[in-house]
């Protein structure tokens, strides 16, 4: 079976640690997925890497990537641009090898017009004050930052209905545990695997 | 959440193992769904125990359940009723239990039309040459009635497109696990958790 790989898109609001579930999932070693690492115009962070956590990129070169068509989705939020390299995706796919993709809300349903059959997983908070307690927490944004992104999140909450899966980020272990299970019983779905079995049943059977 | 519980469609060809893949399903703890014992008017085998294996019915009871629609599906099959008591299915899916049906292909394929959003696994044989061998191998089964079931199986694959997941049954706990983890990230779908977050949206933050 030489199957197209799948494309994963994960998102959810900010604050929800999605960045948290995608590092304890590619930690385990039974992951069999590439990440797909985005680019970004927002400031590194401490600790962060380019390359890894991010491409981390000027304003206008990012651009200049828009203009070329070399984007597979972006969005603008809180000021910086967020995206995903074309190129990487498909070179990939077309290897057999499903991709895995981070991504912020809006830029999630761009990728859904351009590839629908991809899986739409939305990590959730437990609930609203959990998610505003982490930003809180996280000491990287100010109150009237948090304020604009707990509105943000009521919004984004709304979007889940575009998306094929909800996991709750109760804990992240267990988070990251389900959406390895779905990736893996999404290749199982009847629509991605017919044709396989449609040639076994053309095969004469030996008597 | 008071959801209700999922309807789980476990079928596939005769003699692909359907029986055994269950047993091992049920043997394990971590399973949350209860088993709809089918009805059939077969010959009960040795070792087989009724109310566990199968209701086993006379053919004019079984008919007298059909005329008073008290089934959820049921066919004949190499001279044989087997069919899904309706009364049992109902309630307990109206408790917020998951309840699994194993049944034959044409059996699935009446219970999708009532039940359009149950979750329709097709257990499948690793190739048509195995499931000969195995077919053979039970012993149960004359050479003419074996043939018929291969093209019957051919046919039942061809139906596979109206389920929403194939399961290779290659290692009988290797399928078992498979079922166990398509169960589990259905609940994850959005359509089945949406009315949770739409209520989560409603309520207003504290701050």
């Amino acid at each position: 079976m030489s199957e197209r790989g799948l494309l994963i898109v994960f998102s959810g609001p900010s604050g929800v640690g999605k960045g948290t579930v995608r590092q304890e999932i590619f930690s385990t070693p039974d992951h069999k997925f590439e990440y797909s690492v985005s680019m970004t115009t927002r400031p590194q962070r401490p600790g962060e890497v380019d390359g890894v956590d991010y491409f981390f990129r000027s304003r206008e070169e990012f651009e200049d990537l828009i203009r070329q068509g070399q984007m597979l989705e972006y969005a603008e939020y809180v000021g910086n641009y967020y995206g995903t390299p074309l190129s990487y995706v498909n070179e990939t796919l077309d290897k057999g090898i499903d991709v895995f993709l981070e991504i912020e809300v809006q830029g999630a349903l761009q990728v859904k017009k351009k590839v629908p059959d991809g899986v739409f997983i939305f990590l959730t908070p437990p609930d609203l004050e959990e998610l505003q307690d982490r930003l809180v927490g996280r000491g990287t944004d100010s109150e009237e930052v948090i304020a604009k992104r707990i509105e943000r999140a009521k919004e984004e909450i709304a979007l889940m209905r575009e998306y094929d899966y909800a996991v709750v980020n109760d804990e992240v272990a267990l988070a990251a545990e389900r959406v390895k299970r779905i990736i893996e019983t999404e290749h199982f779905r009847v629509e991605r695997v017919i044709g396989h079995y449609d040639n076994m049943i053309k095969a004469t059977v030996k008597r």
